[in-house]
This record gives structure tokens, sequence and C-alpha cells, in this order.
């Protein structure tokens, strides 16, 4: 990973790019615990072992960074959820898998707070405001086309796509809310329960006796 | 309502407990817009069209004042969903009535930005934190074992019941990001579709014509 034999660093990684997610998530993490306002550029350099004009290197002011974070965020959500799941072409299996992947990223302590800053912090305005939220936008989207196709397809019931694609999300993003790595659930019994929740709903069937893989996933 | 008409308000309202409310209310609003630490004592004294000194009568610093508003936001939610579903023995009419009643709460345009601040601002310390979280922590037990005895009577499927509780919640709180009491979905639409998505599921039943009623709720 060290390639750049000459230079010396306080990080173990010294791979720029590497040591740019490093920075923007251990930013994203003060910002967590002390606040957008109540945190500093100071705090921050510190946090990452580097002298203010360091950081400068990085990014230039506190609302820059702010935009850089939830930048990382939409780009590590769309490489390992939406551009993973895109391709699938039946929309129930695509939707199922996007929600597994979903919860996996959530769960991840790594990055756990670069995702609550990019669904709970309204500080942007203007031009970058508008750029996140077209990028979020386009995951709604997304998921309202999904479950529309798999609705006239007949395989999934009729309900709102609106209402479907939010209550997805909040299932979802919600977790980071609750959830602790370290507790009694482990992220894939929590991606698949979720996704059965979602799915295939809680009422039993109205003959049980007829369906008697209800309780595993067929796929 | 006016029962001091000896005394002059700006507020049509003077009966002291809604003034309360309203100025709680108006508190909620600016920390919402404004942020914890961007909002002033002075600001929301100004919102409220009261001095310093009149708003200090209600509220003794801006950290009692934030206890304040979640207490009434645990207040109102217990009033208007909790009290309202505890009753109910069947437990999955308890659970659906409970989401029903909450969807309305997370809709409504008057309190909206007090469930927000429940949710969102972490910015208590100490006792009063551990009060809130407590209020809030029994709501997901009550959660929790309604699902538990649900799938004890066999009324539901069998899942980890609290990640039915909390995927509930998610679904549930995620409503004030997105929903606008002003766009195409009306509250009561919203309130039945999320029912039907959480309780009945989406997947179409095995056997469709043996489920002639699957679409709408039948109790």
């Amino acid at each position: 990973m060290a390639n750049k034999p000459g230079k010396k660093s306080k990080s173990t990684s010294v791979d720029p790019k590497d040591r740019r997610r490093e920075i923007l998530e251990s930013a994203a993490r003060l910002i967590c615990e002390k606040g957008y306002n109540g945190t500093s550029l100071r705090d921050i350099s510190e946090a990452c072992g580097l002298t203010k004009a360091g950081l400068y290197h990085y990014s230039r002011s506190k609302e820059h960074l702010l935009i850089e974070i939830m930048n990382y965020g939409m780009d590590i959500f769309e490489e390992q959820v939406l551009y993973q799941v895109m391709p699938i072409s039946d929309p129930v299996e695509r939707l199922r898998a996007c929600m597994r992947k979903n919860v996996h990223l959530v769960t991840d302590d790594r990055t756990k707070e670069v995702t609550i800053i990019l669904h709970e912090h309204a500080t942007l305005t203007g031009e970058a405001r508008a750029h996140i939220n077209a990028r979020k936008k386009r995951y709604v989207r997304f998921l309202e086309s999904s479950f529309t196709e798999a609705m006239r397809d007949g395989q999934l019931r009729v309900v709102n796509p609106t209402v479907a694609a939010f209550s997805f999300l909040g299932q979802v993003l919600w977790i980071y809310k609750w959830y602790r790595a370290d507790g009694a659930i482990g992220a894939d019994e929590l991606a698949a329960e979720m996704e059965r929740l979602f799915f295939d709903g809680l009422e039993t069937p109205p003959v049980p006796e007829s369906k008697p893989a209800s309780k595993e996933r067929v796929h």
C-alpha cells in the first residue's frame, strides 16, 4: 500500500486516496460526536495527525470538507450498493439484493458516520446541496421504478411506489440509529430478517399448510 | 379559550398550557431550521413575541428548553399513540392501529419539528438524556412484546422482534424526512399504505386466486 517511500506519515497507510478516505471518515466521526458547528478545522486536523496547513491540502474550508464527506458517502453507496444491483434484470431480485447490500453498508462501523452525515446534516446550501440531493433522488427514482416494474409484471402487489421506496429507505437507514455491531444481531442476520419482513410481510398466509416454505426465502 | 380577560398577549390563545405548547413548537421549528448551536434564546423569544425575561418564565436555559421540547414530544406521542392503542387486546390489531396513529402524528405539520428534535438531537447529556431514552425505550419494548405475543399466538410469522420493532419505527419515523403535507399522498392514504406494506408484505401470494381479499385489509 505504501507507494511513497520517501514520505513519512503518522498513518500506516500513505496511499493518497486512502489518506483522503481516512481524513473524511475521521472528520465525519468528529462532526457526528460534536456537531458541525461544534467542530473546528483544528479539531479535525488534530484527529487526523495533520497540521492545519496539511489539512488545507485536502480541503480548503469546513463547508468544503462537509461537501467532500457527503460526496464520499454517495460514492461508496453507489459503488457498493447501486451499481452492484442495477444490472440485475429481475426487479424483485434487484430490490432484494439492494436491501441486503444497503443494510451491510449501513452496519459498517468504518463508514457509519459518513452515512449519518449524508442523511442528517442539512447544513449545505446552494449548488452543493442541489448536487447531493440530485444524487439521493436518483436512488429514490431507481427504487420507485423497480417497484413499478415488479408490480406491472404482477410480481408484487400494487402499492404506491413512492411509499414503497421511502418505506424501504426508512427501514434501512434507521439502522444507524439503533444498531450496534457488537450487539446480539449480526449484520447478515439483520439483512436477511429485514428482507423477509419487507418483502414477505408479517401476516401468516391464510392457509399456512399450503405454504410450507414461508419461513425461508425460496431463492 | 381566552379565560384571562384582564391580560393581553400577542397570541390569540392565552391559556397558559396552550401558550407553553406554542413556545415549545416555535422553538422546535427554529432549532430544526438553524441548528441547536445556531439558535439563541433571543431568537426564540423574538419568534414567540416574548421578551427574554418573558421566555425565562417558561424555561431557564436553552438546554432546559430542549429538555422541555423532548418531554413535550414524548407527551404528545404517548397521549396520541401509545395510550390509545395499549388497551387493544389483539396484538396484531394493536400494532396496526399503532402504526396508523404514529403515521398521523409524524405527518402533523404542527408538531413535526418536535418529533424531529426528539429523534435527531443527541445534544442532551446526563440525567435528562437518560430520562428521554428510557421513555423511548419503553415504546421499543411495547412494540417488541406485541410482536412476540402475536408470533406466539401464530398470528404473525416468526421474525426477530427487535428487528421487527425497529423496522416498524424506521418506516414510520423516516416519514418526516421526505413527506410533505401538500404533496400527492394524503396522511390517511400514507397510513393505510404503510400498514399494508408492513403487515401484508409485497410479494403476491403463491396462488393469487385462492386469496381474493389480499389487496384489501380484512378487518
